[in-house]
């Protein structure tokens, strides 16, 4: 099992951990022993908002290999979906099963494509721009259609972290680790 | 108004970007123009849960000139709370007038000396630790004791931002953050 984090400058940090940590722990807690996990990005260095800074370990490599990629969203997404190489980049990840998105990464998968036909969501704020990129916008806190699964605002990242957890390893792991996040786990809040 | 992030090697990566995100956009949004924030290490490199790499600003300086800390918890408080360096290091900031930890950053308030005669909370699994550190424990998400603030598990770090974006700025421009963050806040919750 291999995941792609996807990551650019101003992307919203925390959207970014609040998925990396629960899904991570799948193997830290021994739930799923084989996870494998890359950051990936364009540049050796990312600049997530607030000005922390992140390093991915693979740049600018084909998105190849991997069962799910999952873009990050933040205030850059606006700068990167109109940047003809990065969606190129995006677009190596088609033959990926399974793509998923925190807020406004949902703008990027649908510059490469990867929305025909399919519902999603993403930031309050960024619903219009999404609806003009062809995609029937749902206002839900995730939004799973099956190959594609979308996650709304910054902090529905964590609630689609506890989603993946019991996506690929059910119900207990995820459980085990909602209560070691200490975390109160309500993915369909309004 | 000055804060100082306090991390430090095996800290969980989302304690820390869980309460840095809420409150540095107190500035972002323009709730309090003056904000300011160093993160603060003892290392030039510090490696978050899930092997995420930060970069503190201020390494070894002392923690001087701070209206708040905030120390973040995580596996590693276990080894820095018997580093006698790090705690004299932390002990620096015995003139700041609000002292707050996320999970197990009240062991390390604690083993500073900065506990005595307050009541604490942190992760659930490290209530015996802290409570053999000399100190009330109490069992809930957030504990406020003036110029002490405590909150428990990983998570608590986001209702715990919230609360200090309440304190420092008024209701108003917490809801306003917290819309945003599209997050349920529910400082309370069991």
């Amino acid at each position: 099992m291999r995941i792609a984090f996807i990551i650019y400058d101003e992307m919203t940090s925390l959207e970014f951990v609040g998925v990396y940590d629960p899904l991570t722990r799948l193997k830290e807690m021994g739930f799923i022993s084989d996870l494998e996990w890359d950051v990936c990005g364009v540049a050796k260095e990312v600049r997530g908002s607030g000005g922390l800074m992140f390093t991915p370990n693979k740049v600018g490599q084909p998105l190849v290999g991997y069962e799910m990629i999952i873009v990050i969203g933040g205030g850059g997404a606006r700068t990167v979906v109109r940047d003809e190489s990065f969606i190129k980049w995006l677009k190596t990840a088609a033959p990926c099963k399974l793509k998923v998105s925190v807020c406004t990464g949902s703008l990027l998968l649908a510059a490469a494509g990867f929305l025909k036909g399919k519902k999603a969501t993403t930031h309050r704020n960024a619903m219009k721009e999404l609806r003009e990129l062809g995609v029937e916008v749902v206002d839900q806190r995730i939004v799973d259609e099956g190959e594609i699964i979308t996650a709304r605002g910054v902090t529905s990242a964590i609630d689609l972290g506890f989603y993946l957890c019991e996506k690929l390893a059910g119900y207990e792991a995820r459980e085990k680790i909602r209560k070691q996040m200490d975390y109160h786990y309500h993915p369909q809040d309004p």
